[in-house]
């Protein structure tokens, strides 16, 4: 990225000005600069006009966007238009269209429409993707391509008999052959032994599903699909990238990604994107942990990079069943936030609303009548004028984390396929419990991959760390045998990589770092809430907990919880087991939120990690820090005003004031503040 | 209907003796004149006996059936048969069956079960209608035909090749080039350009939908395509009245609507129908501010003309989940309600109880064992004893009303197909708030079509005038310049023919009107609710407002209500602008019931049109008049009794009792009164 | 069974070795032994294995697993491997794969995957029986061949155009002409005359029905079909039997049922089943009544024979969206709660657990650890060594019972698939609350086919009987004649075979019995509860009633309970109808569970049939005789401790305890008595 660096938090977002008479441009232009706007992406979803038809290609309109685009000094990010087929492909190719889940082929309509493996649309993809890197590539300004779009957004992915072809060319190459195939399947259950890899089939609800995704009668056939179809569309994304850096070598690539997205691997993905972006339309209006938890999955993903949120909307979205407007403030509360996790770039979807078709009343900076005179206008160009005048201060600093929180996309397939214990336990939901809690108490959190070096951190936490694969529990175990603290949860360590149970106790390969062995596992219906009695230095606590609960014979380790009810009452929910020079804690069951507060904080005392502001309810510390300059960003997520004591002195950017440690920091809901420490 | 002028209110209702012994009909028409039936509706499902294969009619068991119909002076309104395909056709041409808007093509089964593209059905079925109107054009107390049944009933269209080739055809007539079709539906959106006018497919699931039919990628695409089917079915009516006026002129020819039903839009058909039908089978039963408003939409189909209420249930319907009985007097009370909206006829489904199938157990005038002895036959009895009694009375009557309420379905489809705003907020369920508001405070009311002459009303009411068409606006603004009250709701004026937003401000082209701008527009999942505080010269209200809450910039109006919460606290949720001699009022929230009746109350006194009996819950008072005469009908929808003062000296026609004006009233619960004023 | 009577109660389960690396074997072996197993149940899933393609037959590794499982004497159960195809099977025939209700064809996956009229399928299965049954008939310890597994298992059965043909064929047999079949479906109805038997097709979601399998345009073809998909699977297993009997003359031949099962008649296949087995997977974990209706359900298939209880879980299950684990004490209270119901076997699936699939984590005797010092397995040993203790004791003892429940099928699928009247309203939820009712009152219980000799029995229970075929009203009007009690509730009687309505008053032809007729059928919501006012000598009561109401004419029955509300306030709820020597009593609405203990209580008082722990919450006496013994298990199912006066004089065979008539038996939650009465 450094050679194009810029000297600001890049602002702006989706244009698309084909949808509009020539005439208004001028006036959106001149809307942009009021706004300080900076940076434009252009050429999302304009297939159909590039590619008129399968001989044709016809540049003629997007010339005359770019340039207009570039004439005024901005930077432009340059989409491939590859995320939804033109209808004349559909038309004269219907295997280009995707199959979904219930094992129908679709005829043209939608965007994420396209079959991944289908060899028309590889090539015309491609080629595509290519036509425009030839012409563009060099074009002042330009500062990324953006490849398709949003990938795997509608139902994640395809099952025809194109995409079955190619599962089982993937099964040939991971597995060799049928007996190994056999064996990670476990095929001889149900008696499903395949004697030729032309016997397999896309696992859909024609197959080996009912009731829908979640629920599979061979969880191998099904995680090995997923990975397969999330690779598929990798290789879609790597066609075109491929294509690019044959007439561009340096410009970034990139895609936009989705947060926690389920059908997609990102860690996956992440080698072959040059910049992570990412779009964030949170699903409710007090959802500041699941964010902060989202922008750290993705700054995860390029080792603590700075990323871009290449999309968000500064009024509703549209898509929600109910689309509440972003309250006066939060727009920028929110834009801040990203900047304070590593976002060196605060776009939007997107810069006028369309006129027509299902995004028509999506937000947009400019609304249907062009208005500067609005809120939301006054809003997003207050925030623009407040990223111009910070500059370059914080562009490329890095989040000083000490505690990782470890994301993965296998146990979260495994796990929330698995028949037997509780369909209500979910993997996104469970690590932002322990996300929340941590975040709560104000640490510097990275959330990183299985595969992830931890040798910088003082504290790893892996929540339902249900599938183990490669060294991962060596390198836990290292944690704690130099001193740190690992902490995990119930469903850790069961399955192996073809999601296989280890045939051992329960956690498995993780059973000595943790010192216990799970004898039972039961279940709870929602709503059903049993008493944990905790103990600590700092008092006991009783909580609740809910949907599993372990039965634990500890194996070396301490009991710090007990179970308050049912037969198993007094038996341990809670453990701590010395290993090495640390300690490794393990949550047997579905603690609610006190109770992890309670566990965080004992394991984030050890290590001093609890951040100055943890007593101040919805108060967020977050640090970037870079050749020696700190930034801590202070935001008050909270609807009330919060007075806390400046835990450093420094400089508020935002205001220009100097602030001096200890005083008294009074925050207005959505206030944010800058401070550059001394 | 001149010509067949009768001299009661029709009585009677469905049946099909062809399910019975001959034994058994001897029975039945007793208990018909015990009942006073004068209209039996024969021949409604029949095509497989009068077609029992490609190359035979058989019309004998149908010449038997009308001969004993109409022996004792009957009369019958006479079906094509047309409803349900018989096996053989769909076994020789299974493209004859419909195909669902999951896009699977049906086998037979059910009824309203062909596609109504097929030519094969379309040839068939006028050539049956032909060969009915052929044999019986003629016959003495035949008063009507009755093409097909309840069209659109079974998921409301067919989505199968055929039909797309018709919507193509449909497609170069409405728009002629692709760049118009393209600007329409705003096609740049996500690559959607259409280069063939051959590219487009139905929009179903396996296209632009997902989740279901209020989910669409492309509005303009799902709203063509609601159109074109709408037509595509009115074709199908037409090509058998065609085949019927080729050898009966003047006989009225009609077919069964279904009240405010979605798919079709009977305002299109109703200049095919020669006097308006429906079947009135309300979802609950506390529903007579529904009904109200279904009869009078039916009533405004045909200019105010009487309609029919061609099937109700004696007692219970048979397709609900939950089917409880009508309690003791609901039947009469609900049969004189229709009478006093403007029916003519009062038909039941149906005259004696099938045997078999999925409406064996549907409610009908003789029950399995044929008794005359239950309650419900001796209700069904004495209420045809008041109608002979009643005589003519009041045929052909006209409600007298000064205040109309708009109903589109345009708006209905555009609205309910939005993202963006709030799923939860309904077209009919807006529509029924603010007839019940208008019914509750005792005005006449007409429900007319956007495009009906409006000159005659003082009051306007077009709640969510989503999509705004034709000369629409400037009728309205006539209605206010000169001297008459428009009253409409949020989202109104939004979007225009093609359901692109206007590039404007909300609510588009009725801005001036309105004397606002909309400014944002928020949402709140339901249950939420926000105090809004309302004035006027009769006290002041603080109401409750829900869903939707749309932020106002004044621009001429009045402010007459406000906000009470969030960050719009203070601003204007209800606006009155004062047009030419007239006023326009705005509410621009989801108001609950008390503050729809502050707001329409106040817009009624202005015009004096507040009824006599608008204090007394559930007291209802329709009005028809005729010649001079005016019927008053005094309907206790109260399940307690009701006291009021007369509004008027006259006669109440059903019990021949001499009634002064102010003399008490008493209304036992389910009474009726048909007053016929001096 | 006679050569094959054993010692004990049978003991063990299904055994999958295969799964496993063959060193595990040895150690699962020495656990058997420590948990006293006697019986393994084999090769339930091993088609592909066997079959690994079309010419190739491999008993390879069968004859491994059977030879060490008989070694040490004990018994084994051999499946024939036919309840899930081979992947190369459905490769190369597509056809022999199921076709869903939905009418989509499936692809390879799942079990119970096998279409039951595909010709090669059927062709194959019963080869693969009958060499099975060639290789291992006369095997030492071989005690039952167990064809196939769970029939009708997902979505209950298969729509495709061989199961069409196959339709066809069974409805020519049926009704000889397609007048018949036309009036049995009253076809006139909707016009679906059919004129050639290929017209019709099988009824599901692409024909006639809407919403799922209750809804449907016609009853009688749907009914018809169920009994046509029911003999089909019949026939399956059948080919499969044919082809063992051509090699083993005697051993029983079962399959595995599933209790209250709907898609297949067990009644009707019972007759081809040497001894009744089932699969015991109650849906809740406080399900004792319903458990006990569904064993006594299974014993009744053998007219009270002893049957086995073929499958249950040591622990928990694996297909519920939450699987909590069996309280201690649970498994042995239900095992014995089993044999007390007449079990002469208690049998787990599964032996060892899964290493992987949707059944990894279902309970098993030995989990993934193979471990044998938990609580679960130590539990399995102690039952083991109790059924090893008792030897031969109950074995082929029966239960002597005096009250009869009808259950029938016919009626079930007919009421549940009724339009009109209340859809919550259900079959099995009705019977249970009847049953309930009964096992509260400590009657012994028979559950019976409506088809049953009923001279033996003083009371029949036939909660809605809503079909009535045969000549069951003449053998319930011969209860009442001697002297009995009858028993129904609303929706008795209304149709006949085909599920046409009687052309009279409900309850049809069971009208005289019953001394009442029903006038009208009212209906309300779930949560509605109405007052019902019950008299009788010990006193009255008023209980409570929802769902339906049927409004009664009284014909010469006395009214025992009358409504306390709606418009049939003070008319009969509850009748009790003097007829010949005994009484018939009718129920016309939804009572609660104290209302129908009223009753129940009423109509056991007069034959003196209320049990001795009738009034202890939960304790449950169940009674085996035969050759003069009495065996009375007393279960206590309370979460609390019992104590009650003893019945009888006796040794307690469990504890060896004698106990004396009247002494004070202390039971503490989940104790079990087995009582060898003196």
């Amino acid at each position: 990225m450094s050679e194009h660096r810029t000297p600001q938090i890049r602002y702006g977002g989706d244009y698309n000005p084909e949808q509009w008479p020539r005439e208004v441009w001028e006036a959106d232009y001149a809307a942009f600069d009021e706004a300080a706007i900076d940076t434009l992406t252009l050429n999302v979803f304009s297939w159909a006009t590039l590619q008129p038809d399968a001989d044709t290609y016809d540049f003629t309109q997007l010339d005359e966007i770019v340039e207009r685009a570039v004439a005024g000094g901005r930077d432009v990010v340059l989409a491939t238009s590859t995320g939804a087929l033109p209808p004349w492909l559909a038309h004269a190719h219907p295997e280009v269209c995707r199959t979904d889940f219930q094992g129908r082929r679709h005829v043209y309509g939608q965007r994420h429409n396209a079959c991944p493996s289908s060899p028309v649309y590889r090539r015309l993809s491609a080629e595509l993707a290519g036509r425009v890197a030839e012409r563009y590539a060099g074009t002042p300004g330009l500062v990324a391509w953006h490849v398709g779009n949003e990938y795997g957004g509608f139902d994640g992915g395809c099952w025809c008999d194109l995409c079955g072809a190619g599962f089982r060319d993937w099964l040939r190459e991971r597995y060799g052959t049928l007996d190994r195939l056999n064996e990670a399947w476990n095929a001889t259950f149900w008696s499903h032994t395949f004697t030729d890899f032309e016997q397999v089939v896309p696992p859909n609800m024609l197959s080996e599903h009912w009731r829908g995704p979640d629920h599979t009668a061979f969880q191998g056939i099904t995680l090995d699909y997923r990975r397969f179809m999330s690779e598929a569309m990798l290789a879609n994304y790597r066609d075109e990238k491929e294509r690019i850096r044959e007439h561009d070598a340096t410009t970034p690539v990139t895609t936009n990604f989705m947060g926690m997205f389920r059908p997609i691997d990102y860690h996956r993905w992440a080698a072959d994107l040059d910049v992570a972006s990412w779009d964030n339309y949170p699903p409710g209006q007090r959802e500041h942990a699941r964010m902060a938890l989202a922008h750290d999955l993705m700054r995860g993903l390029k080792d603590g990079a700075p990323f871009w949120v290449m999309e968000q909307t500064p009024t509703i979205t549209a898509s929600r069943d109910v689309n509440p407007v972003k309250r006066p403030g939060v727009l920028r509360l929110w834009s801040w936030q990203a900047v304070a996790h590593g976002a060196d770039a605060v776009l939007y979807f997107q810069m006028r609303q369309s006129k027509g078709a299902c995004e028509k009343y999506h937000g947009a900076v400019l609304d249907h009548a062009g208005r500067t005179d609005t809120r939301s206008f006054r809003e997003v160009a207050a925030l623009g004028a407040e990223l111009r005048d910070l500059g370059d201060a914080v562009l490329g600093a890095r989040t000083p984390a000490r505690v990782a929180v470890l994301f993965d996309w296998d146990s979260w397939w495994a796990a929330e396929m698995t028949d037997g214990f509780n369909r209500h336990a979910r993997y996104v939901d469970t690590v932002l419990g322990y996300y929340r809690a941590l975040w709560n108490a104000g640490a510097q959190l990275d959330v990183v991959p299985v595969t992830a070096d931890l040798t910088g951190y003082d504290v790893v936490v892996a929540p339902m760390l249900h599938l183990l694969r490669g060294d991962v529990v060596a390198r836990l175990e290292e944690v704690a045998a130099r001193g740190g603290t690992v902490l995990s949860s119930f469903w850790a360590g069961r399955v192996d990589e073809d999601s296989n149970a280890y045939l051992m106790d329960a956690p498995g390969p993780l059973g000595p770092l943790f010192g216990i062995r799970v004898e039972e596992t039961d279940s709870a219906e929602p709503g059903v809430v049993h008493p944990v009695h905790l103990t600590g230095p700092d008092g006991d606590l009783t909580a609740g907990a809910g949907l599993v609960f372990e039965v634990l014979v500890p194996e070396g380790a301490e009991v710090v919880g007990t179970y308050g009810a049912e037969f198993y009452a007094g038996t341990p929910a809670v453990t701590r087991h010395t290993f090495g020079d640390g300690e490794a804690w393990y949550v047997a069951t579905g603690l609610d939120d006190a109770g992890l507060a309670h566990v965080v904080r004992r394991v984030l005392d050890r290590h001093g990690l609890v951040g100055p502001y943890a007593d101040a309810d919805d108060v967020e510390l977050a640090v970037r820090a870079t050749d020696g300059r700190r930034f801590a960003f202070v935001l008050n997520h909270a609807t009330e005003v919060r007075e806390v004591a400046a835990h450093a002195s420094g400089t508020d950017l935002l205001s220009g004031r100097r602030v001096e440690a200890g005083e008294t920091l009074r925050l207005e809901p959505t206030d944010v503040v800058v401070l550059q420490e001394d």
